[in-house]
């Protein structure tokens, strides 16, 4: 049996609020595996206090080190920043982009929850960071708190204008989340022989009639590599990197993060309902008991 | 000043056929880097029997090894199966594709320069080779001639539909040459951790519009690699083995190929003509001179 106490609320569908991913403490158990008192993040989480668990699940929990109790780091980033979106932003901007001090990466949806890490990384890695979104204020939020060094609203703006605006000699990597109008500017802007992450795509992929992009060619004039990826390709040893170097950056003030944590299973449908109205601002949690 | 053998022509530009790539010797020189009696490549063959070349574009000239003249392989392969687009398709396919034995690998324009070598190295290597071309005679061609193991007339069928049926199990690798169509297809039944090589994708850069490719989401989702590249890249290293390789292939019997050689300046114009309507089968050449 588990106590919760953070649960992800998403947006996606309706049951991904109610049993949703988060972290727990184990309070009873059957399992030599998962000690009274152990600390667990799983995809099993419910909006109730306990919950009790099948051991054919046993499987899909992931197990925190015991010293995330003192550490400074709160426990519900072990959901976010320190979780797997964050993961997957850290993974494929080391191991597939290689990025080098010096060359420019632009990101698309840059203030997403992946997006956001890769900028902030990049910056640490002495790369110059552009990103794009779709409001003003994410606008701000990239230049002012997560220092990019350039961002624009692409609903205002041609995107492969502001790019050449604000890389006038050239992007060496492109993070590539969304597809479509953001893909064809990056094509157009790489040097030679730059690098696309393929993390998203999903723009073309939603409307179901896909973007025509007519600059694919580009692809073999400039000697670019394409490379997509799913998380679960990466290793343990670069988890542990991972959680390594991003908890150290983010006890150092070089990473920040935005939570918006709501308080108790009492406000918790109104906060599910804000998310379709845009309320929330950063990862959206509840949080059900104080462990 | 050089006598020139052969000469290579070309349907893309009507200049491309008087002044265009070919093999010489050198028969009167003041340059001690070519002496008299070196046989060279270059790009600057016109049609007549001895040109005089300037010396500032000695570095566009090739040198070739003095034992091609004693050699059972003629001439003419130096332009041809031995020259830049064989290079082409073998750097690519070991360098960026990294073939293993067992896997499967689907070519579009398969009976062109490159496409034709790629399946023949590719079929050495262990591989199971499909095609796709623009007419049964060139799947004859493929299919009997060069022993692929798969081919088909992209004109009457949806290359999706003939690649699904020529490889139930999907491709590893496309050895892209031509975009649009055949690109959707492939991703589509390319295999998770598939490998794309694109050299050409030459099919919606032509009609100026594009093509709308509606899958490209399936790079996120399958984990794929997309490499473009230029025969330039490719290190002197590499041209070396692959010299010795193709060779000892064609010596052996293993790789065949086709020249559609002209005799003599005279029939040389209607030759060129006969290009535009698609008279020529394998390389269309026109041997000035004997050497």
């Amino acid at each position: 049996m588990i106590s919760s106490t953070y649960s992800y609320i998403s947006s996606y569908e309706i049951n991904g609020a109610f049993n949703s991913y988060g972290i727990s403490e184990v309070v009873e158990t059957k399992n030599a595996k998962f000690p009274v008192g152990t600390l667990v993040t799983s995809p099993y989480i419910r909006w109730e206090e306990q919950t009790v668990l099948p051991s054919s699940i046993a499987k899909d929990l992931t197990i925190l080190p015991a010293e995330v109790r003192d550490s400074k780091i709160p426990l519900s980033a072990y959901i976010g920043v320190l979780g797997m979106h964050s993961f997957t932003a850290y993974g494929s901007l080391l191991d597939i982009g290689q990025p080098k001090a010096g060359e420019t990466i632009y990101i698309s949806a840059a203030s997403g929850a992946v997006g956001q890490l890769v900028g902030q990384i990049a910056r640490l890695k002495g790369l110059r960071v552009i990103g794009s979104v779709g409001s003003d204020d994410k606008v701000d939020y990239l230049l002012k708190e997560l220092r990019f060094d350039a961002a624009f609203n692409y609903k205002k703006e041609k995107i492969v204008d502001s790019l050449r605006a604000a890389a006038p000699e050239g992007i060496d990597i492109y993070y590539e989340n969304v597809g479509g109008e953001a893909l064809e500017a990056a094509l157009e802007v790489l040097k030679p022989h730059g690098r696309i992450i393929a993390c998203g795509m999903v723009s073309g992929y939603n409307s179901g009639e896909g973007y025509n992009v007519k600059n694919l060619f580009q692809i073999v004039t400039k000697r670019l590599t394409i490379k997509g990826f799913l998380v679960v390709d990466f290793n343990e040893e670069l988890n542990e990197r991972f959680r390594k170097d991003v908890s150290e950056w983010i006890l150092n003030g070089d990473i920040v993060y935005k939570e918006d944590i709501t308080e108790g299973l009492d406000d918790a449908p109104e906060a599910f309902v804000g998310l379709f109205h845009g309320k929330n601002f950063g990862k959206a949690l509840v949080k059900i008991t104080d462990l």
